[in-house]
């Protein structure tokens, strides 16, 4: 499988991350993180250069790593800087692979490819995540699905009715037509909009819960937006019908997906809020709903999907397409494109602007 | 590894199938088995050709078969008829694969060969599974070894003495030389006989509990008659000795194996007697005893061969064969030559006739 | 994976065999190991000629071992003696492989290569494992990875202070040099000594359970000598300072390996010491402590780097060696050599005589 490599991936929550080493498998690659005395975030490889030995059983000492198998330490740049054996003498060659990393927006970043290419300006603009007025609920996931089926899934509006029938579920949407956008920072959208109807269920329980009983019907909207190479934020909402967005009940919902193998993700899921944003009983709610709806009805799907698909590659298996798949089409060709242009040395960033749109009638 | 294709295999057991969805993986493929509100057999593939979700998750509704990821509905043709998203419009190229499909002998055939070749005069003529004057008690087992090591053990007479020593073996049939006979039909049979002598524990158990007790000694048959492409009857009965076989006990039994993957195995079996065919007891004897000796004794084995095996060509091995081998040997070389046949584009039911016999010399 | 062929290994201690049936895979190979009605070692394939069944499911007759699928028996030359089936005639080609076997040592030694080539000087010369005035307590152990981890391990002093730091880790020892030498029956020798300090905790305790408390200080030896393809044994002791060695406290060990796999190894310890030795109950300290140390704490390290290398060359990984690495290099090149010999057909035995040795300096 070939993974767009220069681009930043979620490797944790920041609050994953302490002295406590923490081992995780990002692009098939096993990495290793940890923090400094100061607090700095460190990722290297997870294999010693002496006899490969796993460092997740060592220690942090100091700012530096200790190997569990000869004792052997490496610093933040991946120098080895102390060998307690024989006469302390540092073997030349040992040196430990690092990566870039960074902390934003509540998560640490690692970047996979290129060290001299690594660029902040690339990590996803997800704003909310870091607003005050709103109140985060995140958690993180492992899913048995190659990454791009859960892209698929959380631009398709269409499955929301099937799949999530007790909760997201909206008679409204379910008949919109998804509404194709690409915006100036190079989102790509995928949004419905329904008015004047019964919102879904998880909605309507929470207006009551939050603001009381209300009279006629709503309108709703749930937009997804994605940003290569596999973040969606979603903005969903209702308000009374007619009324301005403004005075509705919205949730901002960032899922940002790290590849851990070719059938496996790291799923980094946060739930914003900007109501009853210190309801700590909320919070559990969300949390037990979001953790149902996702293991229980989202991963069993896309755990079949790659069993059935294997090693397939997607357009191979000419899919049947539906005019709810346009915003899911339009990713999944601006990733191919980005990959492809990576891998021809060309630069994927380019390759990932917008294109002129096609019309959603050429997809369904 | 390469199967005959255009065959009829036992998909199930017609009481296995209803409206509640049974997949079942055959010949490497996931399969899907329902009814229609009229009862018809439909087989189709489990996977949707629109974003790939397993449809045995999904649900019948009328004759179509609904996908549980967004809903659409496949008739029991494969088109799709129904979209319950946006606008509704049908996605052009939307055809799910079915499979034909009929039922006899209380089985529901699948063919996975080209739907043009498929004939019904194909399915084995084992009409004792339909004699109403037998009672049958039936089961399917799931083996972990390939079919081929399965139709060698069916047709294998020498195992009987040391693998169900204390149900089959019957020392007249182990001193016994299998007689090779290609009826007309194109069945190959492998039989023994044995006279003069005690019976199996099995057979003379059920002789006193049904008749009575006897005196003198027995006569015994085993008869294992295999049809293209892993299809075996087997008639196994005793009779006073010198009497005719008529007056005997018999049981009429039918292995109709299922090939699911390279090493494993669908076992669909059927035991049929022609006496005490009202008694239920019995009939839970008959299930339990059945289960027990092929559990028990016949898979342990079949599986390590199949382990000790692998992927190697049976061939390749140089076996070095007994003269009981004749049946198994036959039948080996006759599926070879469909199976070649069949890949060179040929009919591979000429190259399943009935060669010249060789003698049973030239095997052991 | 390449293994040295023309080699002994160690199949099973001698008290594993029995007329109980041991199988054992080795080399890859599923081997068969029994006893004749003499006692004689019989190592056969595992796999039946005729239809290969496992032999080890069947039973020993007489000198013979029985299949238990038809029972074909085979005699300890590994020729059909018996057929129970139909005339009785012995298929022609029916040939179980078998293997040169011999005990000694306590163990049961098998040739894995051409039986032309056996050659009893080739086991290793380790004359304690019979040295009655040793006493011995010995086990096997399964290790999930690739043997020649373990042979490196077992050469290794600079693992002992991190790995084994409750009990065997030395600080002299620790900041000793390790001595290569190679003695004129063909071990290489990784060696380490200390003077003047304290001992390791479990000398330490062992010397005062044995002997009482003492004054001062300790010299302590930890020799590793390793013979081709996977045999080191191991003399560790201590001595009150100054005094000679005779007067102190040894255990020499021996560590004999036997592939299974590529990633798994059969490993065979014995722990002797010349002190107590007839104290069973220091005996079961002894077991319980070799096989804590081993299982809890070097294999999950050769497991963790087995894991981590997969099937990589070590060499390709470019390891950054320490002067500690000086015994696992010297022999890892002999083994390569002499694997390269034999491959080449040429006389791996020749191959794997003492080159000049390369000095400390050139590997850390
Ligand atoms: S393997 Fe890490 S210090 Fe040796
Ligand atoms: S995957 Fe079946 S309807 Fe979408
Ligand atoms: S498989 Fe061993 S005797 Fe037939």
């Amino acid at each position: 499988m070939v993974y767009l490599r220069n681009a930043w991936y979620v490797a944790a929550w920041s609050d994953e991350v302490s002295d406590n080493l923490l081992t995780r498998k990002i692009l098939n690659e096993q990495v290793l993180l940890y923090r400094t005395e100061a607090g700095e975030l460190v990722a290297t490889a997870n294999t010693c250069p002496h006899r490969f030995a796993p460092l997740h059983l060592g220690k942090v000492v100091g700012d530096a790593i200790e190997c569990p198998y000869h004792g052997l330490r490496f610093n933040d740049e991946g120098r080895c800087v102390f060998n307690p054996d024989g006469d302390g003498r540092i073997p030349a060659g040992a040196r430990l692979r690092t990566y870039p990393v960074t902390e934003r927006l509540g998560a640490a970043w690692i970047w996979m490819g290129d060290p001299a290419r690594a660029d902040l300006a690339m990590i996803p603009d997800f704003e909310f995540l870091e607003d005050p007025s709103y109140r985060t609920v995140k958690g993180v996931l492992h899913v048995r699905a190659n990454y791009r089926y859960i892209n698929d899934n959380l631009m398709d509006e269409a499955h929301l009715h099937m799949v999530h029938h007790n909760s997201l579920a909206c008679d409204m949407v379910r008949r919109a037509k998804t509404e194709l956008v690409k915006d100036e920072g190079g989102t790509i959208w995928a949004n419905r909009y329904g008015r004047d109807g019964a919102p879904p269920a998880i909605f309507d329980m929470m207006w009551r819960m939050t603001r009381g009983d209300y009279e006629g019907t709503m309108d709703h909207w749930v937009e997804g937006g994605w940003k290569a190479p596999c973040f969606v934020r979603n903005n969903t909402g209702v308000v009374l019908h007619g009324r301005p967005r403004e005075e509705g009940l919205e949730t901002k919902n960032a899922h940002l997906l790290t590849p851990e193998t070719e059938s496996t993700t790291h799923y980094f899921w946060a739930i914003c809020r900007n109501f009853r944003t210190d309801d700590a009983e909320l919070d559990e709610g969300i949390r037990t709903g979001t953790e149902y709806a996702f293991v229980h009805e989202d991963e069993v799907m896309l755990h079949a999907v790659q069993e059935a698909m294997g090693d397939r590659e997607f357009w191979s298996m000419k899919p049947a397409l539906l005019q709810a798949d346009i915003g899911a089409v339009e990713l999944r060709r601006t990733l191919d494109r980005m990959i492809a242009a990576e891998q021809a040395g060309q630069d994927a960033g380019q390759a990932g602007r917008p294109q002129p749109a096609r019309s959603a009638e050429s997809v369904g």
